[in-house]
């Protein structure tokens, strides 16, 4: 039933029963239900009016409406370590099978010992390197079946859950209220490129072609059985992260966006770039502050300095001046996960 | 008038006139005109046919229907010279303004000499890095802007007409045609990524996330306002050209393409990464044999090599074995150019 026919119906039944009905209606079709009512959730819906209504002066074309957001941390779970990192730990032992000299770096070594107190204290270049190591010398399309089927099967250690259904609800009802008012979303990743892609249509909605991400060189070349082949290097072509972030946004959609999602330093120049465009603009950034339902971490909580995902004064400090807004995860929303 | 309406029009006046208009509302409705009827116009019909009936074996989903071209002699003119080279050439006064030093580099002194000769003798090597030179250093909104201001008062010298205007109708109404069926086109160029997403919405119909082309290094930084700017580095981050079109294609689209569009070995590698794939797939290929309407270049029409369009044997002994077909401007082109 169409609101002008319920609201039709309600008024044969008289006012009361028009109020009544009219405000269901409303609650029960609200795209942003897992959204709690507050200033975060009414910048959106302003800007998404203020963008999208014809006569309005800020007013967006269509084809300007491109909205990017960081994958981790901001549309899925990036504590205790990114997805992307498990992965490559998983494929430690197969590599080292193929390539028996790599045994000997401390990041493969502190893998292979299971040390979990050795692995914490690898530092994020070590990690890197070790991505940069088992996530590489194979051909695109062999790597993508790979990650298909690692990701179906793995699990995240606290929630015993496969890591796509740590993706937070509110992010998901956000992206598809902005397709759903012609905004072309994007994901604009720290993590590879190709990693991403493998599940991004199925768990976001976003098709491979709006995911950019961190990229390995490519050498094209013919494959075992004669066939081209696209062949994943062991060298980066673009660190997507910080002023990577805009660049790449550059290389492959061509536009600056007009919505801008992220969590962490790492998105600081993918907003900078977002927001100082002229007309209506929106950044904003995830601040992981509920202890009980996800994680609480970042030096502007009070806790130690992290690896992975700090929000520090610093990035408060720029929200407020550029007009950002920071979505608390314990304020903001309602609900976190699909499973909750 | 629909076709519906005519038809039952016709029938009121008797068979014979419902046979002659009939036939004459097919040839109005052509939607490949400016093809002639033949073998590369029934290869490009039948593939369509039988990517997009959903009963057909060899039906194509929507999203993973892509078709790339080629710009420079696929579809638009690249002789004598392209068309960005004729842009570079013309920012030379102005940037050895701003950098003196580069007036003794051979490439910038033979086109400040104005010598034909002198400069057709330049090789390949030496204009790209002219281009190089002449076309970075500036953030990528100064650069589009200046690419639009130019093409729209520079003129070919031959046809005295804007270089926009030198686009094949024919492959205009087959991108038209493709997209018509869902297809979504692509331009895949050995060209500057920027130059052509200049222009490429108002003249190819394609829009600025669907050109994939030469990348140079970018830097995002403070401009002169303070504000952030994407600058362009004279620094190759991706020749798009031979092994780097396929390489191109999967950085920013991330599937193999269904069809593929060239007109020289710079496009061998799109061609045989578009066929090899499994299902329907097409790899077309423009012979310039059409020295009256247009040009007939390449050592295969019996011409001297040239910098620009060569179509080798070789080229033709793949196109025979991987099954492409090869379009004779002269023989499968009815019409060349709209303005005709």
């Amino acid at each position: 039933m169409d609101l002008r026919r319920r609201e039709f119906a309600a008024l044969m039944l008289g006012g009361a029963a028009v109020l009544s009905l009219a405000g269901h209606a409303v609650a029960e079709s609200d795209p942003l239900a897992s959204w709690n009512p507050g200033p975060a959730k009414d910048a959106i819906v302003k800007f998404v009016h203020a963008t999208t209504d014809a006569g309005s002066p800020n007013f967006v074309p269509l084809a300007e409406r491109i909205a990017t957001f960081d994958q981790d941390g901001t549309l899925w779970v990036e504590h205790p370590i990114y997805t992307q990192i498990v992965f490559a730990f998983d494929r430690v032992p197969q590599v080292v099978k193929e390539r028996p000299e790599l045994a000997d770096e401390p990041a493969f070594k502190a893998v292979l010992s299971g040390d979990r107190e050795l692995i914490a204290s690898l530092s994020m270049e070590e990690l890197l390197s070790l991505v940069g190591a088992t996530l590489t010398g194979m051909d695109v399309e062999t790597y993508r079946d790979e990650v298909s089927a690692w990701i179906k099967d793995a699990r995240d250690p606290r929630w015993k859950r496969p890591f796509t259904e740590l993706v937070y609800q509110p992010q998901i009802e956000l992206l598809k209220y902005l397709r759903a008012n012609g905004y072309r979303t994007y994901i604009v990743t720290g993590g590879g490129q190709d990693f991403v892609r493998a599940y991004a249509e199925p768990v976001y909605g976003i098709p491979v072609e709006q995911v950019v991400g961190t990229m390995f060189e490519l050498r094209f070349e013919p494959g075992a059985d004669g066939k081209p082949i696209i062949k994943r290097e062991p060298k980066l072509l673009l660190n997507d992260d910080k002023a990577g972030k805009p660049e790449g946004i550059h290389l492959v959609i061509g536009r600056r966006p007009r919505f801008a999602f992220g969590n962490t330093p790492g998105d600081q120049q993918m907003l900078e770039y977002t927001t100082a465009g002229p007309g209506a603009r929106l950044g904003m950034l995830v601040l992981h502050d509920d202890g009980v339902r996800e994680y609480a971490y970042g030096p502007a909580r009070g806790l130690p300095d992290s690896k992975i995902g700090t929000f520090p004064q610093g990035l408060y400090d720029l929200a407020t001046k550029d007009g950002w807004i920071v979505v608390s995860m314990k304020n903001d929303w309602k609900r976190i996960f699909a499973f909750e």
